[in-house]
């Protein structure tokens, strides 16, 4: 097991949190990706975190669409930090699943990211495990650098554009 | 225990959800209330699941406010019918509820009312518990022609209001 | 006629409400299928569900989209249970028809279930009939344990994926 | 009965829909009020349709909240235009109703005017039983006249309001 | 000129609006087509409505989408009754236009219709012809019966359809 | 007149709009206030844009709720700038107002502000004003440094307050 | 530097930007591009800003998608008039990125044009530089007259249409 | 300073953010408040995250309502996790903070938490803290056992009630 699990309830939702995973791995930090339901497997859902919790996991990832409950029953099951990602499916095309996700009730809270944020819930995983770790926090700055570094390139590129109206 | 389980995620419910219990007992029908969490105390709310089946409950009432977990959490833990309350709470007044009860992923359906709705909700129960009972569909008849009873006698004292211009 | 009627407002409908035949015919639930209108047929409508009660007929799934008037029409002239259908349709996409079906007013409840969610209201209308049929329960408990493993045989799937990065 | 008819669901709308009736009588135009449900009383609202189309009743207002069926069930039933009244009541505040009432399916249409619009929806009948009559068409060019004299005279009081800062 | 003026803000909304001239023109009843803007052309907008009183037109339909002025703006400059079809375009997808238009104020009321519904807005205009013209109410009750026979045929297809599961 | 025209479609919008008066007044930049509506007094309204023009008038501040079509109509009527103040009324309390300023069609563009922002239209308008206007500007400056003084102030407070858990 | 900054977050955002570039250029009026993120690069934007008001420019016109900050904060570093510009993208289709954009606290407005209006917000630039400078004042009115003529055209194009139904 | 830094953009926030304040000394966790504006006072607050950091401040708790960019603009400044509590305030309730705060680009997450959660927000901020610190975890194990304490409570509190009907 890593530093993050990564789950979801259904492999439908994979390719959104591949981008998680990804991310994780340009960091160098271990995860693991799980896909298992809050409604269809909840005993299975369960037993992964306590088998997370019991391997040293440190933050949880759960992304879910529509009536998202994962990210929700997960939390109330771990004092872990969980970071939630509402998914954009069906007719509501992801407003049920943000608010599925974001209005916990008092006590138990979800980390809610934008929707399909999958990469965003990744780097706010590293920023958790980054307080205390200068190294991490270094690898942050860098990626934090290389983004800027990668808006001023377009920016020069939409400049000569402008020359072409 | 009763024929129909009522479970709350939170005693602040109970104000809109003791209408459920109220008409339940108009109806003659059995019932237990219960507080319990899908986050704070999901092991709880499980095993009140399992016992609620062990001794032959037939359909199980959940309202919930904000991120509402709570009926499709038990939805998922049983095969008996579940019908869900959204409950007006919070900043979005209850479409986060509505939004979190209703749009379940396939596989497990959650019979979701309107919000606030827990009069609706026992009266759903009842007409699930008057499928082979002729003497329940009864007293669901004289329901309905005392309602349209009602509406006869508002509308004649409407007329009579008319006048008074 | 078959335990469950299922009624949608117009046959472009069908698309969407057939997973709800598909469903109940897995079930070995019997059925009927019919199309007819809450505003252009609606004496037919309600002709329809008196037969459906006069043939001992069980549950109805009604489905409609925009405006739909269809569910909570045949609610209020039946005490038998009825599930709502919203189905996604022009501009609203489908927002339109969940209000119309979930927020009806007291007396008269429409079990609702998620847009587009034919399959959802084919399983509560099995779980309804289940009430007391223990067959028909232990066909829900096997579908939900075929459920459980699907996702399982998925999770499997993802994990080796993890590997292709 | 009279040339408009105003039918509201419920007599919790009365308070809503009485200015309706309030502007219909000050354009001298007759009207008669009903109380009828289109779920409790369907068939006793089909009734009132047809008795107010055989005394050549002209136009119908029929306010609703909720899941508002009522102005689309009645204009199913009926061939004259049908005005209909979103009514703000629960916690959705009338957008429930507005888009039940609206969003009508293609072949037959409601005239939505705003939500708890019910002096609109008078105005609307006014403007609808004034086409070929000339006589009732002055008496809305001297309401429009009359209402731009009342807003010349707030503006003349707010201009020397402002004087007062 | 024709008894129904059909106005829209734009070219671009004709693909829809011409569905309204279409459904006129079924009912032999007569109709001008008008592309006029309330921000673009206002005074040749005003020009067109005082035309269109003084040559004895009756009702009109106004189309446009986005921030749709046109219908409020033209009500409020006659009192013919006004109905108005918000059009589907831009990233709101018409629940802007549905605001602008149903939402007015009081004193000047819209007939407003669902979201791209110009058919609707031209069997709206029928029936209010149709107020005290027999004819023409016939031929109302004729298009409902063709329209209720169209369901019934649909009805027996699907019939027949499930067979084939 | 004044630099600023403010105008409002009712009376009852001025508790909102005195806020822009107000604050044009505290700049030291002249200003009228106007009631008069686009719909109930759209001739009106048309000439006192042509006289606000005639007189060297340099910005329109327009106040309207529901569905607001006051600053459209003005925006389509002038070539100055229009600033919009979306209103807060009625059901849908500001969010129709909203919609119906800012999504101005392609031409005619409204300079929309915050729903019942009164005081950042007439910022707005000030900072119009300024753009060659070095002795306005330096006013804007003075009046940023006073806001930014005050939440200094405020954090102050709100340190000692901490003392007081 | 022209008259007028073009700014946006991403380059991604070019293709609907480049409608107010274009639309500037047509009406003579300089402007300069510029991409820079409120949250990646966050100094570089206010940098930018700086050296835009040092060299007279006179307004700036922001376009930003999602949690669309860069248009608000660029208006709370400088007391030019900043326009706002929602970009469509993501699940919520801009509703998020408008909200983010028009609703400023008070004390610093963003003037805030429709979803995707790049077209509207270089008119409004130009509106505001045309207060004080009657030749661009004309140019607009021109372009004005040109876009009712162009609307004439359609109407024209429209009714001979009309005759080939 | 403390180990969580609170930052509101207004001493308005505060009623709502001095839960965050009492929760995080209820575990004995250092935190420090201030008020300080992204629009208004952009410096200063960005002067604050840098002695934030420089002082080994390890999570930031901000707060904010209406188009709500303090949480984003401060979680552009740092790489230390940011977690935003969407303020309901004004016209739009809190949605327009939420979308304001959670929907942020690709690069730059903010963890948010529910409209108003102040507390939840406080709850994340002690989690993540608790990441590699046994003793502040089994604090938060404790948290979660007391409240499932005060439910069961509640549980036989609402038992006991039901006897009263």
């Amino acid at each position: 097991m890593g530093d993050v699990g990564i789950i979801m309830g259904s492999d439908s939702d994979f390719g959104i949190m591949e981008e998680a995973a990804k991310t994780l791995q340009s960091f160098g930090v271990s995860y693991e990706v799980k896909v298992s339901s809050a409604h269809r497997t909840l005993e299975r859902t369960l037993a992964w975190v306590r088998a997370f919790e019991a391997q040293d996991g440190s933050v949880i990832i759960a992304g879910a669409g529509m009536a998202a409950h994962l990210p929700g029953v997960i939390a109330g099951a771990t004092t872990l930090p969980v970071i939630g990602v509402p998914i954009s499916s069906g007719a509501l095309q992801g407003v049920d699943a943000l608010y599925a996700i974001v209005q916990m009730p008092s006590g138990v809270p979800v980390a809610t990211v934008a929707i399909n944020g999958a990469r965003n819930a990744a780097l706010l995983a590293v920023q958790i495990l980054a307080v205390g770790n200068p190294e991490l926090r270094e690898k942050l700055t860098a990626y934090r650098a290389k983004m800027a570094a990668g808006i001023e390139a377009k920016d020069k590129a939409v400049q000569s554009l402008k020359i072409n109206f």
